[in-house]
């Protein structure tokens, strides 16, 4: 697995009951995942010599990110190294523009875009705003991730006119799309092996904060069966469509006028945590077969809910001791340490519980994760009491 | 960790959520757990210089078996690295005759024993037979497993007078037991913390092979209640008079005049594979917490059954093709493989399988591990539909 972070850690501990030997290609040892396999070469995941050099003696190489060159995939792939996802696949994963024209060619549901061009961007924006309605929503084409490489202008001023030549600038190509007004956001996890085997999870509700995703809820509370199951139908077209071999997880808004996909993702990913306890396979196990050719995994539920939350880095970094309250507080919450260093915003860990009663599950689950936040949320909270 | 074998490799998979670095000393860099830790160190765990170079830079040391010397373990924590479980209470997994000493003084039921004097033997052997009977079971007092080191004696003949010379000229201390009349056999399975916090998961029936554990049936079917109660209660009365800190396996007869103590082990245990899916805390995650003095997990199950059987090497000792028939055949049975080589009778994986159906959840987990192993026990089973 190219990439050393979060991702990689957890496919590590599916990889440890298949008999897998998983190696990782990690920029430093001190990776999320270099530090829990015996396979580490460190190296740049960017760099082709690096990434060559990881995938002699690898039987498949696949990815915990986007960020892997496709040029660089498509020449591992000429020295004989299978790659899953394979880079023609990955392409409308790494591309927002590749994305969009793929999909809406197949008639999939997309918001309205265009792409913004080097010459008079601020031309294409007004003409996007006249026909969409403001705000507008700019997005780097590539490398995003997290709400980075997304843009929400609410007016065509000088503010915007500055930020957008100062991308275009530092040759960061752009895109324009119309801000949809959804309901609220979904997510579909399905996984595809080589041989076209495919399996789909239930569909989940996601909660972002400041583009970071915070709350994941399983099964979307309320989500009409036809809809849910138009969400799985969806992600398996695009799987199968795009020769996707892996996780292909797929952002969906849901609106007054159905579905509309945002983004896809050819990973495990965050949406997908909570099925290592929610679910019979893992995404991780679920990952892990679909790229060695095995037979998929189940994906029935092992609870009526799952809530997982993410733990983002708070003002005190030394969680240890609110860890330990965690786990004596609520005995059957699971917590999931990333072993990154805390800093304000970042992704550190999540936790996990299940049950029959919704209110109880997801008042479980924010309170582990706000308590081990600590600070202004916290603080919060305790104010509110 | 001290030992590298498959307790050490799921061990991994818990400390990976709880994010804790575990270390392993093992035997070679091709151990099963070696294959999947990033600090392993490559020694003899019975060296005491090996035990104590591994434990430096150690938080917590703790054990994946009962063989080190329990001198070493007190010479490590003289360097100031706790030992858990400490050697006081690790003598009693040790030491099967301080064990029935021990227990029979805390009014603990335990078969009746005594110990083989190197002098006239057989007359002690005969003095016991005549006053409990026959069989006998001869045990070597330290460092037996998987039903070596145990000798069923049906008659006090010539054989069996040549076997126990020839044990005691290899210095290998023996100990007589009465041979219990048993319905079954079950496990109790607790954790204790240095704080002193217990836990107890719920009581399985194990079935033996040969002396080897082949499966485990959660919770024991038709246990009435109260004699469940009453083996957790036993565990948790050992654990605490013991001073164990982490796992404590509590192997028991169920028989006419109620449970009887058979053997106990101190860390996970084959009896707890199945709380990896079954429970909603692992026995591997609970013992990293009750070492690590974290506030213990629920032991709650997460189905109404759940049955693990132990993959054992067959004939046939290329695994993969059945590994993916076993898969392709079942989605929602959970394959554990040790990687570690396939020999005859040697345990190289487990299987679990849960739901509301006893025979349904026995049969799924039989086949998958039948399948897996393959040779006689599969022909067999083909040969009588």
């Amino acid at each position: 697995m190219a990439g050393g972070g979060q991702l990689a850690r957890m496919t590590q501990q599916a990889a440890i009951a298949l008999g897998v030997s998983l190696r990782v290609l990690a920029g430093t040892p001190d990776d999320s995942a270099a530090k829990v396999v015996s396979g580490v070469r460190v190296g740049d995941d960017r760099s082709l010599d690096d990434l060559l050099a990881f995938g002699r003696g690898c039987d498949v190489v696949t990815f915990d990110h986007e960020h892997v060159p496709g040029a660089h995939i498509r020449k591992l792939e000429s020295t004989g190294v299978p790659c899953r996802p394979g880079p023609a696949a990955l392409a409308h994963a790494q591309d927002k523009l590749v994305m969009r024209e793929r999909l809406s060619g197949m008639g999939v549901p997309c918001p309205a875009y265009a792409p913004v061009p080097r010459t008079e961007p601020l031309k294409t924006l007004e003409d996007f705003a006249a026909d969409h309605g403001l705000p507008l929503v700019v997005k780097a084409v590539r490398g995003g991730y997290d709400g980075k490489g997304v843009w929400v202008l609410g007016a065509l001023d000088e503010a915007a006119g500055n930020l957008v030549r100062d991308l275009l600038s530092k040759d960061v190509d752009l895109m324009v799309e119309e801000h949809v007004a959804f309901t609220r956001e979904l997510a579909a996890l399905v996984a595809r092996s080589p041989y076209g085997q495919g399996a789909a999870y239930p569909i989940v509700e996601t909660v972002q904060e400041g583009g970071i995703c915070t709350e994941v809820i399983s099964p979307a509370p309320g989500l009409p069966k036809d809809v849910a199951a138009e969400a799985q139908r969806l992600a398996l077209t695009i799987a199968g469509e795009l020769g996707v071999v892996g996780l292909l997880a797929v952002e969906l808004f849901e609106t007054d006028r159905g579905l509309i996909v945002n983004e896809l993702a050819m990973r495990p990913h965050n949406s997908g945590h909570w099925t290592i306890e929610g679910a019979r396979t893992s995404q991780f196990e679920q990952h892990l077969r679909a790229v060695l050719d095995l037979p998929l995994g189940s994906t029935e539920p092992t609870a009526a809910y799952t809530v997982m939350a993410n733990v983002l880095g708070g003002d005190d970094p030394d969680v240890y001791p609110r860890y330990i309250h965690v786990m004596a507080h609520d005995p059957a919450v699971k917590v999931h340490m990333y072993a990154k260093e805390s800093r304000p915003g970042r992704k550190i860990g999540h936790v996990t519980a299940l049950g029959d009663d919704l209110d109880d599950v997801l008042e479980r689950a924010r309170h582990a994760a706000a308590y081990l936040r600590w600070g202004t949320k916290m603080k919060e909270r305790e104010g509110r009491r």
